[in-house]
């Protein structure tokens, strides 16, 4: 029954037909989307990536042709020369591109079959991911997904030029690389030739786009795999592409202002967004309104910091937090008054998530009264100051947390989020673009007890904070910026260190004694002693960017072939067993649990 | 010492001062290439990606700004304000673009140090490739590397141009994958979230782009790395980059314009070369007159087949190989004759290399007396018949090779090869093209006892070979077409099977049991059932294409960062040893080669 494509040569995809093509022969191909017997007629829905067009199998032209269309099931791929009409007035559908016209079909090819599927070819359908990514060759012809690819498709294009305009050279680095794990988790790869030893798969080009400035070439770019063996919350890909970038003789706002232009260009080629001006925020500032490094400032409901009213009241509970050094920050849900006890014990229990051990509330009702468990601590200034810093009105209702920094402002960012969405407050449409900079460098690890790099060891401290390093750890800012669009942080970077002595230091700081610096970090200590220029870059997540340009919620959905949250490829079945033979030949074995052989 | 960079902005790159810069104040950054101080004034050329230019540090500017200077030393980081100014009469520098020129310095910024070269920053220089790949951030200054990069770019940016003209769409495959060995080793990533199970780094995104086509993206292209875990000999590399594509309702021509378009593309863009028509050969008629499937055609030197001859003749060495089913062929080195025994013993052994028990041969002298061991045992017509055949005059000699065809063909392809550069028979300038099609689908491995893909088990057959995959393999074609480049395939690809029957029966002929074939391509089984369309693709060796074009010998040479030739990176020392514990997350442990745990 299947036929050879033979000297069938496309002449237009299915959703080109246009009036233009009126009376003309043509020739297409692709996938029956529906196909229905009307009364002896046989109307058939084909659809390739461009879209569909409706082709019409009429004994007019052949009853053979008919029986054959008779044939046609849902996905069998078929190539159709006929004559393009416009439909007889009633016909048209309004839903398709080409929905005023059809295809006369003169020949018809049979070209595969298909099995029933498992799930329609719609952009809206009940199934689970599971077996979208199962079948995932299916879930791609839905249009929705091949359009994601094909707006990611633009994405790359769009921009490689902006990149391009600017004086940028593209180079590849390496994908077999060395195991320096600092933060993830690096994969391995055994290596037949050296027994024993590993390569790894790089978390990023970071150290290989610094040799390249290192070696002179000024204006870097690769839009770049990367691989981090992490555990997979949320929405994260072990393997994932980043927008990578770097220069040379520069300091931030060079930097800053590529990156602009590159997230510029995406929204006004690809959506006609203007962006607008970006402003800049200093870590500190977001941390103390909003609580977090990567505000959505789309909305309000900001925090206010009360720790000073705290530590004069009565309230045992804030008084002590605040004089042991913590704070005490509130937000004012306005309207909110009306919020149940019901509602309020389920924030609680929210901001429970984040560690706060309790949610402290005070509503002014309607008419002006205050009613909460709280207010009978404070003295009437105090209530008066809080209201005032919170610009409190009848109606609204005040959060607050009290704890330590790192408790409280997660808390609070995350109630705000969820209040905001709670009472819409969210404009979907808004694009809030902003810089986040002035970051600390180090941040301690209370757990290992030591500082850690709070973006990475090569980023620079500022000229002016390189003398604290060894000595006030904790006081040294970092020459780094993060961009954020909705709250989200779609990209990072800064200004790097060029000078050995600074980045031994910075090693120092971090624990690496100079043999552990050398071995990991040997061959950046030696470039940087042969003449490295003062150079930065920046990478966007490019996964994130994408999803959030199409709306999606998921970067799965913007990615060709993803893996699972649990790392597995349930198209291929990756990760799988191996024969035994490969393991001898890369001198590994496998350990079971109780690290016997297996 | 040294400063920051401050408020510095670069207004130009060295190599690009020009006439239209005379008398304006500048602002340059870049390496110091060479320093010296002739008569209290220093003279320093500073070099950048674009080229160098003197900079002139005077004391009629400043007694401080020459002192300063004079700390200037090989590779020193600075930045530079001054006034472009016509270099003197008779101090012109015609070797360099900027030579007219030179920069009378105001400022000077001493930005970082070097220390002294482990070799000098020129193209031309004596030192093992070993310290080159050490040291390559050095390496890379070097003009030459530095342009064989940006060539590289200038490759990557034509590539897509062309296919996004052409309505390709750009699509990332995993690079964390299924391991599917069929040909070389994969690379395995060993898993941590599921004990003894493994990631593969893909050979090539073949079955992804196939699936692609399934799902409908009709074009499909990608610059890919691939990886291959195999004995590197000569110029190969662990990991190395493609030029990928895949197209769906195609036949060989179709994909092979896209190729042609690609290839003229990048000659005409990057080196101003128009490529004329491209000349197709079939696999036979390769193997028939040059004994190899990617001829040299630049030159002659055709190989004859005198097999027919050979069966008659009352030569028992050529007698009895032709009787048996071997041939023997034969080259005519033209003007040869004055070739010295030992040269002859030297070609002797040489074909020995390709398994040639010997090297028979005929001269012809000049006064046109034949000298030969073995023109005894023909008689005058068989040797005037095998004169004839190979065109042979007075000063020529005849070389013969009497074996298997496995043996008779390399040998001499290579013997044609070697005959070609001896004799400079070979125009460097010219550029061959041609395609190889036709090829046989399946060859016979001796050692496995079984038939094997001759490209891979995804080409499609001859439509009218299909009946024939199991009656008679070794005589089914393959839908195949190869691109050879002056005697080097740059590129391959073929027609794909899209039917699951033809699948199934082809992993069968290669002794895949259908248990052993659902295991391993099970998903693309798979994918066949639900309307695969006629699809085809191809793909380019992106570094062996940026080698020939750049006139380079090594691919190495080509690749920012390579591997040796045992896959050692010799700047970062990957592969290198892990930590324990990391090993352990992965559930593998090391054995040693007696094949205990070490």
């Amino acid at each position: 029954m299947l036929e050879h494509l033979g000297s069938f040569q496309r002449t237009h995809y299915c959703g080109e037909i246009s009036e233009k093509d009126l009376g003309k022969e043509v020739r297409v191909a692709g996938w029956v989307d529906t196909t229905r017997d009307h009364g002896g007629v046989v109307f058939t829905d084909l659809r390739d990536r461009t879209g569909k067009v409706q082709i019409v199998f009429s004994p007019e032209i052949s009853e053979d042709l008919v029986e054959k269309a008779k044939k046609l099931r849902h996905e069998f791929v078929i190539a159709v020369k006929g004559e393009v009409r416009r439909r007889p007035p009633g016909t048209e559908n309004p839903k398709l591109k080409t929905g005023e016209f059809e295809i006369y079909a003169k020949e018809l090819q049979i070209l595969n079959r298909s099995l029933p599927l498992p799930f329609p070819i719609e952009n809206e359908i009940k199934v689970s991911e599971e077996v979208r990514l199962k079948y995932r060759f299916l879930d791609l012809r839905r249009p929705k997904m091949a359009q994601n690819l094909i707006f990611r498709h633009r994405m790359y294009q769009v921009v490689r030029e902006v990149f391009n305009k600017e004086g940028f050279i593209e180079i590849e680095t390496p994908y077999l690389t060395k195991s320096t794990p600092e933060g993830a988790r690096d994969f391995l790869v055994p290596s037949r030739i050296y027994p024993g030893k590993f390569y790894a798969l790089p978390q990023s080009p970071q150290l290989f786009k610094q040799i390249l400035m290192v070696s002179g070439f000024d204006k870097y770019y690769q839009i770049a795999r990367c691989f981090r063996d992490e555990d997979l919350r949320a929405d994260r890909q072990p393997e994932f592409t980043q927008i990578d970038f770097e220069m040379s003789f520069v300091r931030e706002r060079d930097v800053m202002d590529v990156a602009e232009k590159v997230l510029r260009a995406l929204y006004k080629e690809l959506l006609g967004v203007e962006i607008g001006e970006i402003p800049v925020m200093s870590y500190d500032e977001a941390m103390e309104r909003f609580g977090t490094d990567r505000p959505d400032t789309r909305f309000g409901l900001e925090l206010k910091n009360i720790t000073d009213v705290a530590k004069r009241c009565n309230f045992k509970v804030f008084r002590t937090v605040a004089e042991k050094g913590g704070i005490v920050k509130a937000i004012n849900f306005e309207g909110g008054a009306g919020l149940s006890r019901k509602e309020i014990d389920e924030l609680t229990k929210f901001v429970g998530i984040y560690g706060a051990k309790g949610l402290a509330w005070i509503k002014v009702l309607p008419e002006g009264k205050l009613q909460s468990p709280i207010v009978k601590f404070f003295t009437e200034d105090e209530i008066d100051e809080i209201l005032r810093r919170l610009n409190a009105k009848p109606g609204d209702i005040l959060f607050f947390v009290a704890d330590k920094p790192d408790v409280v402002n997660p808390a609070l960012a995350n109630l705000r989020l969820k209040l905001g969405k709670m009472a819409n407050l969210i404009d979907e449409n808004k694009i809030n673009v902003l810089w986040i900079v002035d970051f600390p460098m180090f941040e301690w690890n209370e757990e290992e007890e030591r500082w850690e790099a709070l973006h990475h060891p090569f980023t620079s401290p500022k000229e002016e904070d390189v003398e604290k390093i060894l000595e006030e750890p904790g006081k040294v800012r970092a020459r780094a910026y993060d961009m954020v669009l909705n709250g989200v942080e779609i990209g990072g970077g800064s200004i790097r260190i060029h000078r050995e002595d600074v980045q031994e230091k910075v090693f120092k700081v971090i624990g690496l004694s100079d043999e552990e610096a050398k071995e990991r970090f040997g061959f950046l200590l030696e470039a940087l002693k042969y003449g490295a220029p003062p150079h930065g870059g920046m990478a966007f997540g490019l996964d994130r960017l994408c999803a959030i340009m199409r709306g999606e919620e998921s970067i799965r959905d913007v990615i060709a072939f993803p893996k699972t949250q649990r790392g597995q490829c349930l198209l291929t079945g990756a990760p799988d067993s191996v024969r035994k033979e490969q393991l001898e030949e890369l001198h590994i074995e496998i350990k079971d649990e109780e690290g016997e052989e297996v």
